[in-house]
């Protein structure tokens, strides 16, 4: 069993902790951040290891949380790889020339495990840095995430050409995925060879999808990804209630929730031995305090019905968010979390009916 | 039995028809109406007879639909009664003065039906137009969806300021729903007073919502909408599967489903004696007719394990759709519709049991 309370409990050993950290908590919502970066942009912060490991570092010295999340970006290794793109603030990812035929996907660079050289030198300083109870998670996209910004040539809320890609040419589709999966399995290997503890691969975009779809032309280059490295590994996506029973077969020791579908629920479709890491909404953390309280506290009744339970948010930190806010939940997930687990997991169906 | 068949399909006794019709299906995909509408803003267009007449009639006279829909807009009703917005193409409505206080709620201004004439003698002209076989479909946004927009001051990604109004003071979300209620029902009650056969009650954003908040905060609420009138009403939102069962039971004959639920799930989760409608991802209009007529195919057979199916999209027609394509998923619902159904029925499970 690991003294590493997000490593434990990945492995559905946790015992009566109860580890918390934020999806984007290094980032925009920190003042502390906001000042390091300066105008400094997205990718080449993602180059600088000294920015990297303090902006890695700032949420873990604030927060008290149980694990740093590398400061990177999911399109970092396609950058580094060659293809034109860059993170525009308030946007996201924007691609100089979108992928849409058979020649670019043909003449996609691959990625040469050195230029993510910058990238080891901070994850092993983060780790050395780190107390040793402390986990450092690494992470990737998802093949389907990656490409729908390829394709598309930037964020979308239809994903209308990826989708007309997938069923136009799966043939295609599957190579594209295919040169996107390698991206994203170096990616990772760097990172955990470099010291990273825990892995999350992010598929943020996969609940855009029916289920066989998601089955049939995802859900294989995902599994890729995920089988890349032989650390804990979380998977994520937002609004996969549909998409649960499958990311649970994906090869993942947890799989990342979003707020729609309650942890008890959500571990019941995902299947035995699988952990849950979620899932409070972050819109709520503009609420008053009693009202977050209140809902995480049923975030982690609920966790407790799930063989393991990382506590997160169900997506990433608001830009807005109230950085005093997350240090104050993560105080209740420390203090309430193990006696609430207890208390929840003794009135435990089994086995368990869901809601 | 209607001879309409969206109105018989609505009330699950559509024998061997398949209706189809399409949501925006009036609107930016057919040149000519973007030459009816040229620079005319668009609450502007609403307001005009001739062109909500002409705006609803140009679907069915090109594609065949089986009915119109009223070409206007859920913020039409606020508009008229005083708040300040606009539809900002490309955008969405944009509020002036967002509603984020007590005071402001409590000073929302009521709606004289008296306001609304001029939709009222559009509908008269339309249904006076239409063949009697076809439906005339009115429409009317859900207290939720509304609220989103009068809180966020437009289009938002996360409904942070609403989600944080609903937990942070319950009462006042309330009092702000049911004054959107009684605009939304009024606006309904015009609309059939002056000859709608069916309307359709869309919440589009209810599905960023848990369901216990659903439940308690938003489903009574669209109730008291879709109470407001005597015909048979369809309620439609994005991204519902875990709203389904809730939905079901918030009075409509019909549940709209987006494409991420089959529809042989949807009707069990919506449960005996509702019909169904949709549920084709309008993503892959953009696909090649082999594949969409395959996808079209899957949806009716999936739709004839419900008591009742309306063929739709599973959300609004793309600005960029091709037009021509959806004239010919026109006609293969028609002409294969029927024999896929009876086909697809036959080999139903009694009690069906899921997927």
């Amino acid at each position: 069993m690991s003294n590493r309370s997000v490593v434990a409990a990945a492995r559905c050993h946790q015992g009566a902790a109860l580890p918390v950290w934020f999806m984007r908590q290094a980032g925009r919502s920190l003042p502390e951040y906001r000042e390091l970066r300066r105008d400094l942009p997205m990718l080449d912060a993602c180059r600088t290891p000294e920015v990297v490991v303090e902006a890695s570092l700032q949420p873990v010295r604030r927060h008290g949380v149980d694990a740093a999340i590398v400061y990177s970006d999911i399109m970092l290794p396609l950058a580094q790889a060659g293809i034109d793109l860059e993170i525009r603030a308030g946007v996201g990812p924007v691609i100089a020339d979108p992928i849409r035929t058979a020649a670019q996907v043909r003449s996609l660079p691959e990625l040469d495990p050195s230029s993510l050289a910058p990238i080891a030198v901070a994850v092993g300083a983060i780790r050395a840095a780190l107390a040793p109870e402390r986990a450092l998670i690494g992470f990737a996209g998802a093949p389907f995430t990656l490409a729908s910004y390829l394709v598309e040539g930037g964020p979308s809320r239809d994903y209308a050409r990826t989708k007309a890609l997938m069923a136009a040419d799966p043939g295609l589709w599957d190579e594209l995925c295919t040169r996107l999966a390698a991206m994203s399995a170096t990616f990772l290997r760097v990172q955990v060879d470099a010291g990273a503890d825990v892995v999350q691969v992010f598929d943020s975009w996969a609940g855009s999808l029916a289920a066989a779809d998601y089955e049939r032309q995802v859900l294989p280059h995902s599994a890729s990804v995920l089988g890349s490295v032989r650390v804990p590994r979380i998977h994520f996506g937002v609004g996969t209630g549909e998409l649960l029973a499958l990311m649970g077969r994906a090869g993942a020791e947890v799989v990342g929730v979003d707020w729609r579908v309650p942890l008890d629920e959500a571990a019941r479709r995902i299947g035995p031995g699988r952990a849950v890491q979620g899932n409070l909404d972050p819109a709520l953390l503009g609420a008053p305090w009693p009202v977050i309280a209140e809902r995480a506290r049923a975030v982690i009744r609920a966790g407790a019905h799930a063989p393991g339970h990382i506590f997160n948010l169900g997506h990433g930190v608001p830009a807005g968010a109230d950085p005093a806010v997350l240090t104050r939940l993560v105080e209740l997930v420390h203090t309430e979390g193990p006696a609430l687990r207890a208390e929840a997991s003794a009135t435990r169906e089994e086995p368990h009916e869901g809601s």
